[in-house]
């Protein structure tokens, strides 16, 4: 198994043969973590959008629409990009639709990918359980924020590497590993000192952050089918 | 003092006010450790040259021209890309012209900045005082492999960012920062599992390669002055 390591949106062009590969969409803060807990509360998909008006016209059908751009909250849309916002009793046995800066583009990108799944470190080890059983070339493909890498999405694929104990690495991947593992004690502590932490903690919303950082709380794993992401 | 890394040469129009910044860049293997060898071996000068040609046009003139593409020597060159083919005797109070595959580029693509120089481990120490003496904000600039994210530069880029103790960091520079204390101690070993090595390894340079990974034998820094790299 050959993993690689995507670091920007900028450099997801330099993946060959994608159609052959599964990509891990990572958005730690907050897409990706936020998608794996409504599915996990209940929600019968969720339905990545591209832009705010495809979202709206999602709305105008009658679906819960959510969604954030540059953090905040679309006014008129149901919820937020906060997990905290998608209770299950508002999900259960819904289409949930999300648009985001930085995840949803993502998906969006990678969507010819023979598997596409959502990475977090809410469901780190049902992730690499998948990517063992499935046994193909991985790519882990950083979200980032607005096209620069971050160090929240870095240290996931570096954690994810680091369980994937025979895999070839490639040198993105080798350099996320080590740096996960140099931080992986106090990755809460280390994710205070990143851009992403201050921006969003001027936000408010340091009890989304710490929630995003906790490991393996859930044991399943988002995979898009059909254009909507589902739980299998 | 702002630091932000730059993991491949695709994320360099990230850089915002660059006439106002110390850009360093980076190429560990080879070209910025063969500049800077060529340097400490007395010539008065190095040009980088942007295409086969145009060093060519100044070979035509009688200058000295060193070049790779693709890891290999330019037939006709003086030189390769190998810090070991520009001895003393040769170099000495020469202009040589330089031109290889990602290097040179990438100070093409930087000489706007407010100063310009060359990084590598071999002034490692020297760098990093000047960066202190300037207080100005750093780009450190990874030349990386085809566009891709390497091991070595980034490691660099870690290493120098390690030694600006009260530097505020982006996301990437922590990144990078992580990984080469995680590493420092086995710079070589680390260093052979990325995937630049096992494709210079393959080309016999694994002497090469361990002149690269030198600490602190240089206390020069080269350049860009004129568009020439001296050293002041």
């Amino acid at each position: 198994m050959q993993v690689e390591s995507i670091l920007s949106p900028k450099l997801f062009y330099q993946v060959e043969n994608v159609d052959n590969k599964v990509v891990v969409v990572i958005d730690i803060l907050r897409a990706t973590s936020t998608i794996t807990t409504i599915l996990n509360n209940g929600a019968s998909s969720v339905i990545p959008a591209m832009s705010e008006s495809e979202a709206q016209e999602y709305k105008e059908k009658g679906y819960l629409v959510g969604g954030e751009r540059g953090g905040d909250t679309i006014p008129g849309f149901d919820f937020g990009n906060s997990p905290f916002h998608y209770k299950p009793e508002l999900v259960r046995a819904k289409n949930v639709v999300l648009t985001t800066t930085n995840g949803t583009k993502c998906i969006e990108m990678a969507k010819n990918a023979k598997r596409l799944i959502i990475g977090s470190f809410l469901n780190l080890e049902a992730v690499v359980k998948k990517l063992k059983a499935w046994d193909r070339d991985v790519v882990l493909f950083c979200a980032g924020w607005k096209d620069r890498t971050n160090l929240e999405d870095s240290l996931y694929a570096g954690a994810v590497a680091s369980l994937l104990e025979d895999a070839e690495l490639d040198d993105a991947t080798i350099l996320v590993k080590d740096s996960y593992l140099s931080s992986r004690h106090n990755l809460f502590g280390t994710l205070k000192s990143s851009n992403h932490f201050k921006r969003l903690e001027s936000k408010g919303v340091t009890k989304d952050i710490e929630y995003c950082c906790k490991l393996n709380i859930i044991d399943t794993v988002p995979i898009l089918s059909n254009n909507k992401l589902v739980i299998k």
